[in-house]
């Protein structure tokens, strides 16, 4: 993803067979990124930036930006952090790809822990353009702001979250509906397969163009504030069965209405019910030309 | 959806207004669908097949299924269904749109309760294929399985839903989502934007070709198994956070792990992968075509 954007990426891993086979892998990537028409060059030319170094010290030599992506457990975050901050120059921007842990739980004792941050990609991340960026509270703004403008630039979605929490945002929506899922398969409702098509012949659809509060300002005339009206009774008992009692006031509603109303304006309203049943248009014809 | 697999179609609301209204949007709609390549005939051919009527008498006459599609409200679809019960033939199957509310709730007093069930489709029916099919417990098999079949040939793809639950499957996962949204924002992480940015620059885009399990089982090479043992006691954690305790026991994933395994044999496993992400390649030049 870095390379595509036009970066000198240094590549390292502490087994080398596994930086063989990564750039085996981004090469079948490339080409099939260029036959679907996704590369503004030769793939031949992002490879070239690529270069695979055999040790530590050389990957981060002369980085601004760092991207740790190793097992998430702490402890293995810890130590690699303690290397990166000791072999990275100062001004080096210090980012995790962590997908739960919060930075603050492996970089406090660093003397640069003002540069280390969570910049957390969903798999791929050269297709799923997610990157999800958590400050620990000692995380500097400039480092915030630097990483923002670099994976923007890249193409990638930046997604400012405004303080830590395990899990951050992507795997908190995703983590509550595997959580629902297994207790839907566990209490014999339906099948791990039935889920699966369920998600992909339903609300994954939708949210491919639209998220959950665009869709329910799409799905009702009246917006969000009339889906929480006939579907908010229903869905708190729905988490009160599963120990969750988190309702939907009035005003948490309306700041999620006033939100929505300045996204769309309601005279634009029937014009972006139309885009979104072209854009699921466009998608059906996809599952159409290749049923799967 | 009904015309356009063919079948005569009698469309009937309260208001007449609504009806003339149903039918411009009809006609728009098809329209988008032949542009896209998604119509086997003319758009008029399908319009054709639909006959606005003024009573509901003259709406249920004749037909094998009627499609209930009134208020998010017991006492109304109780109301509806007494009405259809009376006016139906025997043989027809009386099918509710309803989003959460179960068919015993509102059938149970009818002569006629082994032909009710749920066939609960999503907005809109015609391009989100979803249809939950969800028989009360006195609906008889023949009933379900004409819905099946009646959906499945229409180009549907039904979820047989094994017995009655409210939200059924599709809006449990989609309510364990916004839940964890609402809550998100209350607590000011995000903004109700960033949530709708990071569905669908994230999970909605693998959703969209993948369920959830099938997710994890192609995000790593120890499929839903690795998936629990690397991720589980975090989730387990965010959900405690919600008052949630459903541990994801050994039993839980071993079973999702073997239904996996006979869905994907694992020599298959790095084709599936690669199948995924020419999916997810296909829609990044959807959104590169057309940003939004």
């Amino acid at each position: 993803m870095f390379a595509r954007a036009g970066h000198p990426v240094a590549l390292y891993d502490r087994e080398p067979q596994a930086i063989d086979e990564a750039i085996g892998l981004i090469e079948a990537s490339l080409s099939d990124l260029a036959a679907f028409g996704l590369l503004e060059e030769e793939p031949g030319a992002v490879l070239a930036r690529i270069r695979p170094v055999r040790d530590l010290d050389e990957a981060v030599a002369g980085a601004v930006h760092v991207q740790e992506s190793v097992a998430e457990t702490v402890e293995v975050k810890r130590t690699v952090f303690a290397e990166l901050d000791r072999l990275a120059a100062p001004e080096a921007v210090l980012a995790s790809s962590s997908s739960a842990i919060t930075a603050s739980r492996f970089t406090e004792e660093l003397p640069g822990r003002a540069r280390c941050l969570i910049a957390h990609p969903a798999a791929p991340p050269f297709l799923v353009p997610i990157v999800e960026i958590v400050p620990a509270p000692w995380t500097v703004p400039e480092t915030v702001e630097a990483t923002r403008v670099l994976m923007a630039a890249a193409g990638q979605t930046p997604i400012m979250v405004q303080r830590e929490i395990e899990g951050f945002v992507f795997n908190r929506l995703q983590g509550a509906l595997l959580r629902e899922a297994y207790c839907l398969i566990r209490d014999g409702y339906v099948t791990a397969e039935d889920i699966d098509r369920a998600v992909v012949a339903g609300p994954g659809r939708r949210w491919a163009f639209t998220g959950p509060f665009e869709n329910a300002d799409l799905n009702y005339r009246g917006g969000v504030r009339e889906h929480a009206a006939r579907m908010g009774a229903a869905y708190a008992r729905m988490g009160s069965e599963r120990g969750q009692d988190d309702p939907w006031t009035e005003d948490l509603v309306a700041g999620v209405e006033a939100e929505r109303h300045a996204l769309l304006p309601r005279e634009d309203w029937s014009e972006r019910v139309a885009w979104r049943d072209r854009r699921l248009m466009a998608l059906a014809a996809l599952w159409r030309r290749d049923p799967d």
